[in-house]
């Protein structure tokens, strides 16, 4: 693996370009197993979810943040007050200055307020944040984002938690072509090993996943094979695929196909 | 990597589920550097391309035959007969008594002949050849060719050359539900890692490629990218991926969707 | 065609369910071939482009009024106000108290701005406009816009102008599950007639398109072919469409496939 | 609809480029009405299934073949000695001297058998039949079926039954780019209307259907939206399509996207 260059988001390099989360998991010991396995060295946690007091067993309790990168991230936020308070409480018990923005716009779905999302990433780069916000492939609204400091854009692959895999490759290819100021990470939607290897292929910088791993007959093995996923379809990215061609003998390339 | 199962074809055990070609490389250097980082320990030659009596330099000084299985293959066959001729002549200088079985029935596009690879296959495997067919995604010539005593099922997943990975999901799919005698190896079409992926994920026994290598910008680095693949899609398929759902919420999952 | 519903947009009933635009043809004259051929009776025409004084040669004068309902359109703008302004214009000449609100955000990619969208449509209700936003997938701004009281939603398919056909079926499929008080459209990215049928067979309630038709090779009779395919793609979603199978005998169907 | 161009078929020319069976229907007067609502000219009858004494009710009762092309199809057999006595039969008893050959290797998926296709057509040709044979998109086989007389070559979109759609794009385009001798007609697999469209829009002769039309929830409608579909996928092959950009003001089209 020495062929992988760094994830640099904010002046921070990070080995892996597989970002984890640990919700879902059946406790921490499957939780500590299957980060493990992913090789992730980013790992968001919610901050609604984890025990802050830490007077009893908390999920920080199976993180080593002397290994580990913990991102606090917003879950189960559905306004910008709301976000914005979770993240500054998250920085108060210690957790970190950075955070995962995720403002939730509509119940059913779970699909990312972006508007709210823009006003809670705009508050907290202000008061100093590193912000990778949650959003959609909306090109409009990552533009936003980056204009008012976002260390990332973070768009869906498919609604959180569906495991349909990139469902708007378009969109995706559009945002990769016209972003170039910041990481472009796809967030939520993965389902299997072959949809996160498309993800880097099509030159996403990395790939944050929970539903995907946690929710796997076994975590630990599908760990493992994002790892080798998003490994190989990096890879494959740097090495420049084979052009297209309708058989082998045909005059002209096919371009532009999207996978 | 403790959690694959090796490939076993007509009782023989292979660590990688990776198999590649060994055409259409810059030089035997190249080859050898790529075979390496692909992790493949089944290689195949084409019988008809290598320098047999192997007084000059032959592709097969950069195939280490005790670190390598060497698969003959018959490339650049157009009729049966010529396939087993060729399949002979492999045995008769020491190659090996292993087949893969390539009848070209179509200049402009490498079509496989589905017909006379049946025939091959049943003369040569009562000459007690080994033979691994490589054919089409037709379930009734698949069966025919296990009647007559294929070590395994090849089809494509697109025409050779193309990269244009898997077309015909349902026909592979109808396949793999239906046939278990044999190993089924998805063999030419694969164009970039998550091509190899899906088609571990969709229960393929392992994948055999060329081109895709061969052609990347960067072969070496393009066969580390599908080593990782292929070891992410298989371990996804053993993982047993989350169920796919429209939204997080709905009340039913979604069932059959091919990826 | 008897088996057509009418379409009915803020208690007007519409005999067609495509909409066409007016921009990209070569003179009035094929414009108005076109918009007969394609049996549509909305039509869209851009405030900002239409000679509004008439005391030369106009749009207007190739487009009756009798028999067709023109649907002014702010094609060209880029920020509520502008659109906002544009609306009142074309209701000021006599255009019409309808009014398609287009907000471009981003130069590039023509994508909509979904904020000021919002924001125009619900300045322009208050004032007695019926209002029919262009859009995205974006399940969060839909449900905005109806609750301020847009007359129908129309999300792009894909980008304006790229004929991509439908790139985010997974959106479009939320959007239909989950909106039922107004009308569904798909609006932009249509680029052929099993786009058109696709979108019909999706439950939207009509299909808008312009450059699909303008641009193509012969546009009067692409206009005649997705007057068809829109029909077909209705009729077919109405008729209700037989179950999928992996293969005949397969002992369950195959559920949740977005085509 | 005078900007259809006949279908030409062994010199017979047909109005109508959909081709409707007659089996699955709840009885004679659905199949009629639905064959009248298609549009179709030609109709495929099983010799096998119809009563061919007619000394009670048969289907053919219901199909006036003053208006209706009837071709006998071979619908059941599995060897191509059945289906050329099916064929014979059918000739004997006054139905047709054309016929559909349909060979069925596979009684779990209705996979045709190829090879034994190819052998009927061979033989059927010689007596002066005009043979339309169901095949897959093997374009070897294709070919042969063209060499020795096939009046057109009819490959499946998808196996039979199962309402899919096509399949295997890329199968069917190359068999479209190599094979202009004879019309190609998809036969099998089609499910809904835009299934129909995108068959002519890869530049297909025609399109046969059972299933899609008889097990629709409402089959007289369906016919409907099926013949609405060919015409508009007709005409917008016809039109010439506009060319795909990833946003409009990229500065170069897609080319060779399937769809």
């Amino acid at each position: 693996m020495g062929s992988m260059e760094p994830l640099v988001i904010a002046g921070t390099s990070f080995r892996s370009r597989l970002i984890v989360g640990t919700g879902k998991y059946k406790d921490g010991a499957e939780t500590k197993a299957a980060v493990e396995a992913s090789g992730a060295e980013m790992v968001t946690v919610a901050v609604r979810r984890v025990n802050l007091d830490r007077s009893k067993e908390s999920l920080l309790d199976f993180l080593d943040p002397k290994k580990l990168f913990l991102l606090p991230n917003t879950a189960g936020c559905y306004t910008a007050e709301e976000a914005i308070r979770a993240a500054r409480l998250g920085r108060e018990v210690g957790l970190s200055d950075w955070v995962k923005i995720e403002v939730i716009g509509d119940q059913a779905t779970l699909y990312p307020d972006v508007q709210a999302t823009l006003e809670a990433t705009k508050v907290l780069v202000k008061e100093g944040f590193t912000v990778l916000p949650y959003t959609t492939e909306d090109i409009v609204f990552a533009k936003r984002l980056i204009d008012v400091g976002a260390a990332a854009v973070m768009p869906l692959g498919a609604p959180i938690g569906t495991g349909l895999g990139l469902q708007n490759i378009t969109g995706l290819r559009i945002l990769r072509e016209l972003i170039t100021e910041v990481p472009l990470i796809v967030d939520a939607g993965v389902g299997t090993a072959s949809d996160a290897a498309l993800a880097m292929e099509l030159g996403f910088d990395a790939v944050l996943m929970n539903t995907a791993i946690a929710l796997a007959d076994d975590p630990i093995l599908m760990a493992e094979a994002m790892r080798h996923a998003v490994i190989g379809g990096y890879q494959a990215r740097l090495a420049g695929r084979m052009p297209r061609k309708l058989y082998a003998s045909a005059s002209s390339p096919m371009e532009g196909i999207s996978r």
